[in-house]
């Protein structure tokens, strides 16, 4: 934590109502986490590791930011808030070091300075906190000539039915950790810390396969198809196609984010035959292997013709639109499902957080995007909702915050 | 699978849609897990076990039916439905028929027989359905002779908000498994095969710690709190307090089940100190220990005095309101924690869905309600908005269906 007033201010007047000011400030004064918990007459046995699901831990400071390459957890919550009139560049910084030790600590499995339920912060369970900053935190900062370019609404598509309840956003936090609860507790600190300087905008949460439950798979989506089997290897061209390389402080080591709530009708793909299922998608259902191939990652050959001199693979699948090959061009695909309650007669409200990262959008997602919008026989099943698109600035070193290179 | 006609039936309807009625009827003919797999297009290499946690079972057939005193799994959809009208004694056989089919096999890892997603079938992450009966399945068919009297309405508490969105219901179907995509897909096929026969009324989703990360602890809810120390412990008391024991075969090793949904006001309870909330749990919020003892399962002293003359443990504390010291009379809190998106202003949209298992809700749930709702501090900063109750009829074996010994 760096010496700045905010936080210790904060503690003053919890203190006060908790009677455990003076613990506290303990605390703050640096003695760590045994402290920490001390302080919050947390018994030190408690703080025992138990198992390594509830005790894994990501690191949170660092050159850039966690929750990006990092193995995708199982339960994410994503919130974006709109700041309030008179969040300037001086309040931005004041929020952003406080949100930032807040995940500094609970990242590590210990509790906030000011968590009123302490317990609660105890398992890490690989939690990470992802900042973005939308297009509004730079104007509000008056900064918009730092504003990446393309870090703007989409330009609208066709398929698009957008609904303001799920789009836009001036600071996104991606929360995301392998434990309900962990995200649960850390999305409630957070939001309480937020609460001086922004309003929240929406909170989609979602959820991949448990931890453990199917190591090393990529994940499934709720029609049953296998989804993010493109995504760039690790290596440098992935690095390339994930991460700002040059540029000044507030770009090096930043990325960019794009959040898509793709809503998935279950029920009109559920009376498609299989086989044509495959063909929309140009993969089998049971491995993800290309039409033309036996396994997941084998190169699809979309020259091969059928019995019938028609592609294999046809132009208009999901596999043949998506197709990128050069890495650096890639998307880092890390999406989570969502599963309402379906309605009254038994029709699901079911799809996709669909969050995609990439070092440029106007290079790398929006060819993507239009190439899937003009013609992915998909699009006949889905229909995206949703959608926000933010900056992820670098991170940050012991001692900083999140977007002290832009706001500092 | 019994020899009934209604599953034939649409598997062969389905069948035609997807081209593969020939290959699902091999399914149907017995010959087990791997041909159900492959009727399905599924590989043998899919379905072996990868890791414990997506593989573990959980039995489905039995006397008494899981998901009572199973090991409560990290992720339930508790679904309640409103029979449509015309769904009689013949037709709750069908339906029943149809649902302990798909409950057999997805919760052995296998795909419902019409399942059109049987990749999202083959990690059963210790799924378990449990099928409750309303007062209104037993009105629509012509047995409400046979309904325990005290499955019905709850009486009226000064303490309840009930809405009626989260009310009531004829059928429940609790599913429970460590998989958040398990559950989904369950939900899923279960909710499509209901629909000739009823509609959804409404569905709680809740979670609890992820598998793994915190084995062998009581859960804690979003108030911090250790939840359900009070336990029956396994044994023949614990047994008579949750099962039926004796009676006509629709009643022997039955048991009901209430579930409340309860607003939990976190707002207020973080305005209080920590000294204030252990006064109104009577225990302490770290080791859950009553404020007379020093371990989570210690004898709490209600005779001990303060410093100040006051009992330690206050009679207005839930400790001392939900106090049940004979183990026959304790009933079984099973309960999940949800947390719907904060408002714009940050309040969160947290509590519980509080299900509890007993043998006969007059004896036991009830005058612990009746305690608790007269005077237990916690009321302050919970309130119940939701109220349902149902039988949970016996188990069934190999071959049969939840609800033959009823409707048979």
């Amino acid at each position: 934590m760096t010496g700045t007033g905010a936080p210790a201010r904060r503690v003053s007047r919890r203190g006060l109502l908790t009677g455990g000011a003076a613990a506290a400030g303990g605390a703050l004064a640096g003695a760590g986490a045994l402290a920490a918990l001390r302080s919050h007459g947390v018994r030190p046995d408690d703080a025992v590791p138990v198992a390594q699901v509830g005790n894994a831990v990501e690191p949170f400071h660092g050159a850039r930011q966690s929750g990006v390459t990092t193995e995708p957890q199982a339960h994410a919550a994503f919130v974006a808030f709109t700041l309030r009139p008179g969040t300037d560049r001086a309040a931005l910084g004041r929020m952003l070091r406080l949100l930032s030790d807040d995940a500094a600590r609970l990242t590590q499995g210990r509790p906030a300075l000011a968590d009123t339920e302490p317990e609660l912060g105890l398992l890490p369970a690989r939690l990470t906190v992802t900042f973005g900053f939308g297009p509004g935190l730079y104007a509000a900062a008056g900064l918009d000539d730092r504003r990446p370019t393309s870090v703007a609404d989409l330009p609208a598509f066709r398929i698009d039915r957008l609904q303001p309840r799920w789009s836009g956003g001036d600071l996104l936090l991606q929360i995301c950790a392998d434990d309900p609860l962990t995200v649960a507790h850390a999305q409630r600190v957070l939001t309480k810390d937020s609460r001086p300087f922004a309003t929240v905008r929406w909170v989609q949460q979602g959820f991949r396969r448990a931890a453990g439950a199917e190591p090393g798979r990529t994940q499934r989506n709720l029609f049953g198809q296998l989804d993010g089997t493109a995504n760039p290897k690790p290596g440098v061209s992935a690095d390339t196609a994930v991460w700002v390389t040059d540029g000044p402080d507030w770009l090096r080591d930043s990325t960019t984010l794009v959040v898509r709530r793709i809503s998935m009708n279950l029920e009109t793909w559920d009376l498609l035959g299989r086989a044509d299922r495959e063909l929309a998608v140009g993969r089998r259902l049971d491995t993800g292997a290309p039409l033309t191939g036996e396994a997941e990652h084998d190169e699809p050959d979309f020259a091969a013709l059928g019995p019938d001199g028609l592609t294999v693979i046809p132009d208009f699948s999901h596999l043949t639109r998506a197709r990128v090959t050069d890495d650096r061009q890639k998307i880092l695909r890390r999406p989570y499902n969502y599963d309402g309650a379906p309605t009254a007669e038994g029709h699901a409200d079911s799809g996709l957080v669909f969050a995609a990262y990439q070092a440029d959008i106007a290079r790398q997602f929006l060819p993507i995007q239009r190439r899937l919008a003009e013609r992915d026989l998909l699009n006949e099943w889905t229909t995206p909702i949703g959608s926000a698109v933010f900056a992820v600035p670098p991170g940050c070193p012991e001692g900083g915050w999140i977007g002290q290179q832009l706001l500092g």
